[in-house]
């Protein structure tokens, strides 16, 4: 799914409740609107929106009920600074189910060992949450480096630029070196308005085209 | 700034356009208008709203033209599963100001050297984006198996629950010890209604409650 699709569903209270309840057990649509205080067929508008995303599907049960479900496992990044706005989603791949730990048998049941398998599992998923953490802790720092770099690149492109275009450009090439169209996709302007800032920051040598995987990239020089 | 509050911001495409522009240099109105193609009102409404989140700031210069400027550094993540759904918004902090290296001085224009610099900024930038990337690759592996783990425990918890309530009750503690505020919050349902479900699973030895970091939780036992 495009980030920016996840957004727009995101950007609704409502739609963010159903997802929210969602993730806890599949739910049929009197339920949702019973459970949130919304009318059944705003809900049902909502659904509707999620499912077309691919985020959510329907299964109907014996009693003929359609129960909902999440069927995506995303991750969406956002990252916002006075430089730089960047938003990526994910898959969050799992495992092959054959490498899975074989599940409970569908035999009597046995309270107790349940229980303390569910214990086992607990304590992985503290363990996982915990190393996740400190990964994310770690990206954090990062993150916050590259926003001073930026802020330093900044500083040193208002001595060379000329003009705003020129300061435009050559920020975005900073930052992943770019193809005419993807710098004009990047700065919402059509290519013809670029060529001429493009040509004298060439040759003024401070950008140039180079071959990177088989692409033609404006690059630092 | 809450999560709910940025997804709201960003679940319109005119704001993410505006962001997006602002994350490259400070714009007025009607420039943004321009470039978007948009209506100065309605831009204005959004930026209004921008505003108001503390997300960008405006700052009139010598013409007296109101500029909009980004001032927060923030990082969004969403991540929705069949098993859970979690946003956190943190904000990415910087090196203090003594720490960074010197900018450039303010005297006669040296570009070769203004050039050289930024070209040292751009590799350190690409290094620390690689750095980033295999972090971040390394996170969502972590989240896929936290998946898994989840997948599992939502089969053993339906060995041992006997209805709706008390599975979404285990499931939500599994996640994360609560209180029964917090608990209430994250199901949507007032406290009363998991009085009984908490008993009952409490009898049958499957929760207990704790006392973690002076706050009476409830866990798994």
């Amino acid at each position: 799914m495009e980030s920016t699709q996840l957004l727009d569903l995101l950007g609704n209270e409502n739609r963010r409740n159903i997802i929210q309840l969602l993730a806890s057990r599949p739910y049929y649509v009197s339920e949702i609107a019973e459970r949130l205080g919304v009318g059944p067929k705003a809900i049902l508008g909502h659904l509707e929106q999620l499912e077309q995303t691919g985020l959510i599907r329907a299964k109907t049960n014996k009693q003929r009920r359609k129960y909902y479900h999440i069927t995506e496992n995303l991750k969406l990044e956002v990252f916002v600074s006075p430089y730089s706005y960047t938003m990526e989603t994910c898959t969050v791949l799992q495992q092959p189910q054959s490498e899975k730990p074989k599940s409970p048998h569908r035999g009597p049941t046995d309270d107790s060992k349940s229980i303390e398998t569910l214990k086992k599992l607990n304590t992985e998923l503290f363990e996982l949450e915990s190393r996740r953490r400190q990964l994310a802790d770690q990206q954090h720092k990062i993150e916050g480096e590259m926003t001073d770099v930026m802020a330093e690149c900044v500083k040193w492109i208002h001595e060379v630029v000329e003009n705003y275009p020129e300061e435009e450009i050559l920020m975005t090439v900073l930052k992943k070196p770019q193809d005419m169209r993807s710098l004009s996709m990047s700065m919402g302007l059509p290519e013809y308005f670029m060529e001429e800032p493009i040509r004298s920051l060439m040759d003024r040598g401070i950008i140039n085209e180079r071959q990177i995987n088989n692409r033609q990239l404006l690059t630092l020089i």
